[in-house]
């Protein structure tokens, strides 16, 4: 069978995540809300639709990589790309959403003849121009594996269990990230208020078990007190949000996520932060201590 | 000038580190108070000596690896190994003790025209097996620089500041790992509560930016229900009341630790877990949640 893929929302992400399938041979077709986002994939190879219905069509493989689960919902079921999908075909939603809203999109999908994969990513702009992206996949494992050659194109995929999982996994992920950087910001506070080199202090960590991507980089930040956005702040927010209302659906609670959390809402609301880099968790412990960022290097 | 190095403290990790700096070509003379555990060098072609004062005489480089701030200060300036050392000669504490007790040495030592540095190492036993230790070395540049080729052959030492800052980043790095514990353990719990592969989920996470030793090696741990101690709760809890000290010197408050160092309390004080590994703060975080660890697989 040949592969023949649609996909749904060419923005920050979706755009080079696209010209990967197109770079692996893939035919494609895309569709984007706002078309002058999807119209340069044209010179790429691809085909351009003007409504997602029409993009879905005759379509294998049908990525969506949208904001959230409401926009997704909508885009799949109040424009009638569920109907227009053939029977068979597979939707792999890249977008990151809420797990209970990711199986009950495959729910429905299901009762259409359509499999349905979750599979949010982590990596960045730079992983999707690389084709490097971590893909973290839930769903059926043939339907998985039937969508290999696709998701290989893009990146790493895992599955990491049935549908739901691979938006769980992203929100792990993202407690992990959040929490980290507070670890990474109190490290950074005691080894700079004692008098240590802060750059020395993480090369002789490198490699070692206090070692990790948030240390080196985003403890760079603290540093240089750069807190242009990469990952917003208010983004965080969501996400640990999104983690907290999971954790509250499994009736579990998470401590160290509920305390970071609200450190990221008070550097949104008191410092005025919401538009950060979440590395800026830094100025919230600084503030907490009564002290003021040392002026941008 | 030749180098003649004296080790002080041959335990777990001062006997391989001994092996190393043999294997190097350097001249060494050990002493250990238990003597039974020096005296295996003797094989490798150490000098065993009697008493601490003894192992230093005639040493450019005197290392000690004992057990606490409180043994340190006790083998230095109570068995008369101070007044033995030639001046000129440099002290390599590489014990983990309180900064403020690491520059209290130095001063000391000082007055007697005895250099020191602050080295406490990151790695384990096998870490000093192979000689690659992470060394963060507090003192002054021309000392470290002199030392250099002495802990080049215990592992990558990397100089973090004055006299105090090698202790100081090796609080710092306890306190990054004992945090990234607790952030592991609730990944760990929103993984497995949610349905999710917990083996795929670390497999997914491997390279991006939530990644750290600790994911990989105590997240097998928490998933296997395996809690034999390689480090303990107990030597966690000191290492976290360490660094709480020196951020209360400092006028510092440290929330994420705070709160990390009361649950592996609890951990060792309700739930009898100060000698398990500190990955066992999962063990905890289940406890809290009002569930029981899994069988051990």
């Amino acid at each position: 069978m040949t592969t023949s893929i649609a996909l749904l929302g060419t923005g920050l992400m979706g755009l080079p995540m696209a010209r990967r399938l197109l770079g692996a041979g893939h035919r494609l077709t895309v569709w984007n809300r706002d078309g002058s986002k999807a119209a340069p994939l044209a010179g790429d190879g691809a085909r351009v639709a003007d409504s997602p219905s029409d993009a879905v069509n005759g379509a294998t493989h049908i990525i969506t990589m949208l904001t959230d689960g409401a926009v997704v919902a909508h885009v799949l079921f109040e424009t009638g790309v569920a109907e227009a999908i053939d029977s068979g075909a597979t939707v792999i939603d890249m977008s990151s959403i809420q797990p209970s809203q990711a199986r009950a999109h495959a729910e429905r999908l299901s009762k259409l003849g359509v499999f349905h994969l979750d599979a949010p990513v982590s990596g960045g702009t730079g992983g999707a121009e690389a084709g490097t992206l971590a893909i973290m996949a839930g769903g059926d494992r043939e339907v998985f594996d039937n969508a290999s050659a696709v998701l290989g194109a893009m990146g790493r995929a895992i599955r990491v269990g049935p549908s739901g999982a691979g938006q769980l996994a992203k929100l792990a992920n993202q407690a992990i990230v959040g929490i980290a950087i507070g670890a990474v910001a109190e490290a950074t506070l005691l080894v700079s208020e004692g008098g240590g080199d802060l750059e020395a202090f993480r090369a002789a960590l490198a490699g070692g078990f206090a070692d990790s991507t948030i240390l080196q980089v985003h403890g760079q930040r603290m540093q240089a007190n750069d807190f242009a956005p990469r990952g917003r702040v208010s983004v965080q927010i969501k996400d640990l949000d999104n983690v907290l209302i999971e954790a509250r659906a499994l009736g579990i609670r998470l401590p160290l996520v509920e305390a970071v959390r609200d450190r990221f809402v008070r550097l949104m609301n008191e410092l005025d932060g919401g538009n950060l880099d979440h590395s800026a968790l830094f100025v919230e412990l600084l503030d907490l201590n009564g002290r003021k960022p040392a002026p941008r290097v």
